[in-house]
């Protein structure tokens, strides 16, 4: 089973104070482009992995979903999304390291920031293209694999003084421990190669891909979000189940 | 027009003496890999865009290609390649930065290592989609995006003395001038994003990437290829002109 270190009470602590814990996919800077990569969710059948508290979820209801699931492996999290939706989502507790999920039964898989704790992707990406009808879409964020690939993640400088990343270990997939909240948090690594094969494999056919940075609105408001033009962290992801 | 360097006598010597340009096809460690990523060669009219010394041109040749066409900027290169090679072999001089290609006339276009010197390679791909034929094949292979990106490219140590890659400036694409060979080589920086959208755009649907690693055996006789698992050089590429 996948580290569940959102139950862990000094990381739940630290991650309920984030801005995106706080205010939700406003309070995400890469949200306006995963929304861009999004269909129209009025009608669809819509399940999120990794639900966390529920806001994608609750923003599918109001946007007329026929139907809205969360699944996440944390307890404490789903308790507040549950105290903070309306019945009808419907949240289930589960390990998606063994996922089951019903063949043909979703217009739309949302997921974002999990897939890069998992350690039996492979494995959820056939069940995900199951469980996707045709046409079907997926759509994805996880941290960037120059993020998740070195053994001694953070940044450094040039000789301008620019900032940069230390890359290493890129095509070592596998167990990365950081500390980030607490210590010991356990992410995989895996390439952008064993990334887009995994979906290619699983007739999950790429129809966009974003390794995502701040706009120049966004830089002007936060600064310190220039960094992720230098290395950006999170690559979004845009794939629709083939026919 | 983009910078013809090889046509650069300091630099064309340089290159000749690369094993890539002794031993051709076999000499070039990322080979097996392209080759793998081929499809039966036998009665396709086949492209090879950025063609050198035609080693790949030739071999299309022996594996009874239907026809096989190579261009090429480099005024030094195409003399040796047409010395080399029998005359059904056609070879053109052109710049890829403006090339117009007959729309359906290929089955198969390969390029080895040179798009990363084109300024406009979305027209190119915007060529290439048209002069395939419906299911016609585009198979390339370019520096990796982290080796085009940072200002200043150089392998350096991470705490364990582990060899580490500085990457900055990511999503800038643009001309980065390095030295290799000799001083002032331009090339063009592109992010994974605008490779990967560039071919949906233009109805090229991936196949299958490859940030190409040594195999144990390659490793075990060239040592030195291990430092390309801790970041890749080169990206490869297969995709599908759609219906």
């Amino acid at each position: 089973m996948t580290q569940n270190i959102y139950d862990n009470e000094e990381f739940f602590a630290g991650y309920s104070k984030l801005p995106r814990s706080e205010r939700g996919l406003l309070g995400a800077p890469e949200w306006p482009s995963l929304r861009a990569m999004l269909p129209e969710i009025a009608g669809l059948r819509v399940l999120d992995l990794g639900c966390g508290f529920g806001w994608f979820c609750r923003r599918a209801q109001e946007q007329s979903a026929l139907s809205v699931t969360g699944i996440d492996v944390s307890e404490k999290m789903l308790a507040r999304a549950k105290a903070e939706s309306d019945p009808a989502i419907q949240y289930h507790r589960a390990d998606m390291d063994s996922l089951t999920l019903v063949r043909g039964s979703y217009d739309l898989i949302y997921s974002s920031l999990a897939f890069h704790y998992l350690k039996n992707l492979g494995a959820l990406m056939g069940e995900i293209s199951g469980a996707l009808v045709p046409g079907g879409r997926l759509v994805f964020s996880v941290e960037h694999p120059m993020v998740t690939a070195p053994r001694y993640p953070g940044w450094q400088k040039d000789a301008d003084g620019t900032r940069l990343w230390p890359v290493n270990h890129y095509l070592e997939d596998g167990a990365r421990e950081t500390n980030w909240l607490v210590h010991g948090v356990v992410k995989q690594h895996r390439s952008m190669t064993t990334y887009v094969n995994m979906l290619i494999a699983n007739r999950l056919q790429l129809l966009h891909i974003e390794e995502w940075g701040p706009t120049d609105a966004q830089a002007a408001a936060m600064p310190s979000l220039l960094d992720e033009r230098q290395r950006p962290n999170f690559l979004l992801v845009s794939a629709g189940r083939a026919q």
